[in-house]
């Protein structure tokens, strides 16, 4: 596809500074454009390459005031980050499987599939599965027994799904995640051997939620491991048995979540966050990352840090006087030093 | 399966206080209890929801007082927790593939099963490899040359075995974990560059071992990465090569143990916990999660906590003043000034 | 293969200091030696066991001065890891699968391929893939559409590899990791639900870069997610989308890089580091393990650790008054008590 930076300013419904003929082939980033494209100047920690870039158009926010000279034109628009979504939609595409179910891949029975779904090769889907409309089940996938998939679910390569796992429409599952696997639960025996927990419960994936690559969610030991409607899960995320995520949170990369910990709405967990057990964070809470969250305690909204967490100002007060403690040491030692001369010359 | 709640308890030798004529259909958790099932109240944590549960039947530890009235059927027992894992065997079943061999399979030459062994669609079986009775290798597997399979072992859809891997009776492997890739060694060269080590070691699972989902073993450099009897590894762990695991040992979500290490029988790793490499730790050892160990000089049984671990106690009791610093660097500012007035007045 | 202890030591071009008529059938480890083997002498930390070893032939440094009596005969070498390298790639290989290409793959249209590939059973080759001369692509493989991969390259069971990826020469990418995933981008909309980003961009792998098992690496969001030239990434590593990463770095197991960071040449990353986004890492870092970095401010060559991370001798300073800090409490206490009684006195 290719248009010029006029049509692409009306597409935008913005304002163009430049030359309406540059004709663009696709985006790019701004610290690495190249000439025939479009990059978008959204973060302000990358202003210093709008001068430098080799881009043919940037797309900046309307209150953008150049301190030096830009090369390219540009287009000034309300919501850049808007504006980048619209192109991305209107540039890029992956290529999405045509619809049709491959006789190369193994289908139980009572199957029920609806209109315009898409199997690929070597996949393999147990007895007394249902898949909605427009789905996609990609090569090499498994779906274990009785599970329930609904609308325009797109399922990549090399994804496990267990039996009886529930996955609400419109979601997306990365390649080789794990959805529905036992949890890690056992009862020493009289010799001190562990002895397996029956995992009968199950996943609940609901609508518009989106797990990443190579993360793994438990099913529950009696009822539900559940994932809110349009939360949001990264790669290589673990989150354990009866946990229960509520809407619209954000999970980062190797998170993990302990067993029966419950997450509120609105949530958003950094990378490598630990939580443990059995505990309830409340809605809109802010991990940093690589915390340790030992207790629920903290109220809705609060920004948690450290590790264990406490509030993330505390946090940084205190690390701020960690990295002095040694001067601090010589400073005790030195009151020490002094009051024992005082006390001496007293006597 | 429907039972009703004084054959329950008779299944289960407790003792009825309510209605003998409840019928169960299920499990259920105590805190998302419906009517017609049976819920358990193990952890004191959840004692609040055996007033509020709806379930029909709750079964309680037989020192159980409740505080306020009980709508449930109570059955009292012994020991709740083999209660509930007596009823999950009753209740619960994920089902398990047929025996037989599928036609849609790969197996390599010099293939030897043993009786009842169950191999899915699209598994991959390289040549030499033997598998004991009643072993179960789930669609899409992969078995690389010369591994040996114990008895009545279970393989979920996705894991890839590397070459020469041993692996015990009665093992579980969870989906897509990897188990026997190569370590990760490398040496420079003259240039800097690095050159990989080959590793031509092996893995060995032995009995009753359970690894999660998406979780990684490898192989040794020269020998053996070895599981002791019995222990039991949750998804996305990282155990490196030459890594020696005692017998009874859990090792929690996401802990990743790097080269050499050594870890004794019956410990306990928490979540996310790192441990360092050559490093020894002794039996019954605890870590926390999060941790991250870089000494083996604690002792057996020892309790663990920190970045660097130190004993337990000692961690907390240091956080606690961890989280005061910024008044008692203030309190150090008072001494000093105090001081310098004293001295001033002094003079 | 069996060699003795004269040829051996010819090979290595060492120097011999025993029976050269000993009869060596493999590689073992010092520790667990047995009859017939050679083992190594590398770390001194495992001296003793040179002592004890039941191995036949012991390779140590020509500086090894023996502090008691060996059994084993020994060859004196000038580098002790290279004759080791060498060793293993004699004794050691795991068997490399056949040129050809399975009928049991599923090859897309506009393939091309090198001379001598090996493309392994239900292997998924999408439209448009170019591979290079003996490349090995494994059975259970999937590559996504308009992939370019290299010469020399091998890719073990399970790996997924999303569309429009490039691999270069001598690559190795080992089992269930994940290249090219969509990044973990999303904008809120009015009503605070997450609207997924498009992600157009693509993965680059260098030559001679090696994949751990389950490591996952996101797709650039316009243009490049980058490892270069000679970087080695162990099991279960996430690398998020745009990330830059400079040439021989190596980065241990569990690490995740947040989205846009950088990282210079011969970084070295530690096992479940953290870093954040869009920060530049410099050149020859050094990152202990577990450290969460949220600054580039460190210098080429420096040495890190910490959560957050500071000068690695800073952070152990801090640490050892951390770990007395309930002691210093006291004393701090006990200052307020004696000022308090020498300025009682005063007055």
């Amino acid at each position: 596809m290719v248009i010029n930076a006029a049509q692409l300013c009306e597409l935008l419904q913005g304002e163009l500074v430049g030359n309406g003929d540059e004709k663009i082939h696709g985006p790019s980033q701004i610290d690495a454009g190249i000439p025939g494209t479009v990059s978008f100047l959204a973060n302000p920690k990358y202003e210093e390459f709008a001068y430098t870039t080799q881009a043919s158009v940037i797309i900046v926010s309307k209150d953008f005031q150049p301190k030096s000279q830009v090369r390219a034109s540009l287009i000034k628009v309300n919501d850049v980050y808007g504006a980048m979504m619209t192109l991305l939609e209107k540039f890029g595409s992956n290529g999405v499987p045509e619809a049709g179910i491959s006789e190369l891949a193994v289908i139980g029975d009572h199957f029920h599939a609806g209109n315009q779904v898409s199997i690929g090769a070597y996949a393999v889907i147990e007895k007394s599965v249902s898949l909605g409309n427009n789905s996609i089940i990609y090569p090499q996938v498994f779906i274990g027994h009785d599970s329930v998939i609904g609308d325009d679910v797109v399922i990549y390569p090399g994804v496990r799904i267990y039996p009886n796992t529930r996955i609400g429409d419109r979601c997306i599952i990365h390649s080789n995640a794990v959805i529905g696997c036992d949890g890690f639960g056992y009862k020493p025996d009289e010799n001190g051997h562990y002895v397996k927990i029956n995992h009968v419960g199950k996943v609940w994936l609901e609508d518009d939620v989106e797990i990443g690559a190579n993360t793994v969610i438990d099913r529950g030991t009696l009822t539900l491991t559940r994932i809110g409607r349009g939360t949001k899960i990264d790669n290589l995320v673990q989150i354990a048995h009866n946990v229960n995520i509520g809407e619209d949170t954000v999970i980062a990369a190797q998170a993990g979540i302990a067993g029966s910990a419950s997450i509120g709405n609105l949530a958003r967990i950094g990378g490598q966050v630990g939580i443990a057990g059995h505990i309830q964070i409340a809605d809109r809470v802010e991990i940093q990352a690589q915390s340790g969250v030992h207790t629920g305690k903290y109220p809705a909204g609060s920004r948690i840090f450290g590790y264990p967490a406490i509030p993330y100002t505390d946090y940084l007060k205190s690390y701020a006087v960690f990295k002095q403690l040694p001067e601090y040491m010589k400073r005790i030692e030195e009151l020490e030093k002094q009051i024992a001369e005082l006390k001496k010359n007293k006597t």
